[in-house]
């Protein structure tokens, strides 16, 4: 059995009694280490803790060991049982689908823990989850990439009156492009993606493309450490979110679209005197 | 302080660690009960299951009883602490909203207790959550009224390709039309929408509006008691999924927009032979 155990947000206290009792009936334990690390503060003593709580050690398993040894991982749990923790909820990224498509096919038998994740939690400010549209993600630009398909997709919610769920971009253990032409790779320092970044570039492409999809006026709400102990959470424009130091990430933003009286009322609750 | 606990979406044993040790601190431990009666079986057994986990008596609270005596449970919660759970995460509902926003109101900390709800939990079947638009509601038809505003969402979702959550009527606690006449209220028996019902009136709607927002061929995916050990899920076609008997109720339904190779991949695993 195949375990995909969800973690939750914030912290080891997160995880459910049921998805602590099947890591208690594993024999091994991995960790998918792309945003637990930070998430869960693991390279500290985050695992530690995590390990203490479950009476079992966990193996990191990061992105190259869950793509590149999946078939070592699955082929265990053919025998015995197998957990898998995912930081949220199992199916807020593509990968771990990608892992249930493979365990189905060697016919294992999986059996998901559903926990919070950022798609869900973010109710907590108020905006209804049922007046969302289409989630965006903002990459990262580069010099010579600055991808906007994100631009038309915030248009196209807001003219529909719906808020815009904005994930901002990571970048853990992507290998430098001058270690690639080299054939060895060494990795770039992870970058996560503030709420200030992600509103100078969501800007830059207002500006560029003159639509009024939104702009330094428009009503948002950033997030950082969404579910955790010390989370923040501000309501305000892109103006006075970009003056915010948010502190350590995660971050994430949304882009209100129309807001009924309840949501305002709850809004106010976030907002910061000027 | 006022805890608001989301329970998750199957038994007792989907509460966090976090959410019970809040409950363990707690002098009184409301629960709503517009679909947690369901959801957790409370009508059997189902209350002594939690309150044995818990450590504590839970008091059931319905619609009315939120709406009304909201002001002296929070008032309770000014000296002691005080839990209110809720089933899948708190911010599901507007009701549990506007209980935050009285709170806040009234000077009383506030600490939510995030957990898995249905808005992510349908990730299981595969398709992305962040290719779905607007969430729509699917109301009970009566003679008089059928209200269509649904289509159109699922009409603009799927234009941009993207999947439409739809969420079933629940009737809880309503009271009889003749009843209210008289001025005494007697409530009709609870009713939940099934799959069955929901793919009937979206049907009637196509034909009355002859846009081919979906059709009888429309790829579907239908949940029943997502999140519970006794799931069913089933990928088909609106014709398909009509005839398939899911069981009690908490049912939902996905209309999917434009699938990707990976999710298809994944809701082949819950299509079921013809």
């Amino acid at each position: 059995m195949l375990y995909i155990i969800g973690l939750g947000l914030g912290d080891e206290k997160d995880i459910t009694i049921r998805g602590l009792e099947a890591i208690k009936s594993c024999t091994n334990v991995y960790m998918e280490a792309y945003t637990s690390l930070l998430s869960f503060g693991l390279s500290s003593n985050g695992l530690s803790n995590l390990e203490k709580l479950y009476g079992k050690s966990i193996i990191l398993a990061d992105r190259e060991m869950v793509e590149e040894k999946s078939d070592d991982i699955l082929s265990e749990a053919h025998n015995s049982n197998v957990a898998f923790l995912v930081v949220g909820d199992p199916f807020g990224a593509t990968t771990h689908t990608d892992l249930v498509v493979r365990a189905k096919k060697m016919g294992i038998d999986v059996k998901i823990v559903h926990n919070a994740s950022v798609m869900n939690a973010i109710g907590i400010c108020g905006l209804q989850l049922y007046r969302y549209g289409e989630t965006v993600s903002i990459p990262f630009f580069t010099d010579t990439w600055r991808p906007d398909s994100f631009y038309e997709k915030i248009q196209t919610n807001r003219n529909m009156g719906l808020h815009t769920l904005c994930l901002l971009d990571i970048r853990v253990k992507e290998p430098t492009l001058e270690s690639l032409a080299r054939g060895r790779k060494i990795y770039e320092p992870p970058r996560y993606m503030t709420i200030n970044t992600a509103i100078e570039q969501l800007l830059e492409i207002e500006q560029a493309h003159q639509e009024s999809a939104y702009g330094e006026d428009t009503e948002c709400v950033g997030f950082a450490r969404l579910g955790s102990e010390d989370q923040v959470i501000v309501a305000g424009t892109m103006k006075e979110l970009q003056t915010i130091d948010f502190g350590a990430p995660l971050h994430c933003l949304v882009i209100t679209g129309k807001t009924h009286p309840l949501e305002e009322e709850m809004l106010d609750f976030y907002r910061r005197g000027t």
